[in-house]
């Protein structure tokens, strides 16, 4: 089993912190090998932002990802930009509410407003990612929802586990709604 | 032009965010390739904590460290397990407050006192990472000062940007007091 992953969307929205709580929880509360990467090159300037994690059950020998299983698109940018690194028989998970993609019968997509979610339930965006996180694994089932929270703790400063852990909440409810 | 750096330490200390930082850096204001990884295996529990930087004239081909040039370790247990893969010739910066290594002429060692300046100064260790990364990248000149400070601020949150560059100078002044 070795599954590669995508976080995608804008500088400043927390996609490598995210990929970082999902490779621990895969890590440290799996049994799992797990390996996080971000490459950039001169041309990130401005751009879309992305950040890959690879699972895997034995350790993970070639680290870039490239055949994408499982991804997430948090802007149109970051949508146009790497949703072709997604493998046939994929599943992007997209926020419906900055990004929209064709139907198609190449891969899966699974759209959920989760912005307009994460400003309705919470008054900020702050733990977008986090939302996004929580309706990834409960959509993917990389980790288990006890993994996650464990590892969103572990990752939460000092005084924001409340407001983490709301987090987590919300983005499940969201994405257990679609079913 | 490749450069393999290693910054570990204990969960919590901050050395993932650093290493990011310092890819931003060389990759966002130097116009040079970067990859920052992290790779976690179950016996990651507890134990050391280690993130990766290649910084590269070039794409980097094959994202992997295997042969360190410069290392940081903020713990004994992150110098004692991490240290071998240090290569001849190479240098380690330790917080000589937590970290004594023998030594020796296969490589550099580097000793400040990190954590007991950072704590005179700031009365926390909140920003020990980037004290670190600051006097890191003054040893090292890995990238410039200029551009240091931009993808520090880039990296921290809304009202602590203040706290941030007080940090950065903490780390550049302590590198230069060895001089």
């Amino acid at each position: 089993m070795r599954k590669e992953i995508r976080f995608s969307g804008s500088g400043g929205q927390g996609v490598i912190l995210a990929s970082v709580i999902l490779g621990t929880a895969a890590a440290l509360y799996e049994n799992k090998h797990a390996v996080q990467s971000q490459s950039y090159g001169p041309e990130a300037r401005g751009g879309a932002s992305k950040a890959d994690v690879i699972i895997s059950d034995e350790p993970v020998k070639y680290p870039k990802a490239r055949n994408i299983d499982f991804m997430l698109c948090l802007t149109q940018k970051a949508a146009d930009k790497y949703l072709p690194d997604l493998k046939e028989g994929g599943l992007v998970l997209i926020d419906s509410d900055y990004v929209d993609v064709p139907e198609t019968d190449k891969y899966k997509v699974v759209k959920l407003p989760i912005s307009s979610t994460t400003y309705d339930k919470q008054g900020k965006l702050i733990a977008l990612n986090i939302v996004s996180l929580s309706a990834f694994v409960e959509v993917t089932k990389l980790v288990s929802e006890d993994s996650l929270e464990k590892a969103v703790l572990q990752a939460a400063p000092k005084g924001t586990e409340d407001f983490n852990m709301e987090a987590v909440k919300i983005g499940r409810e969201l994405a257990k709604s679609l079913k």
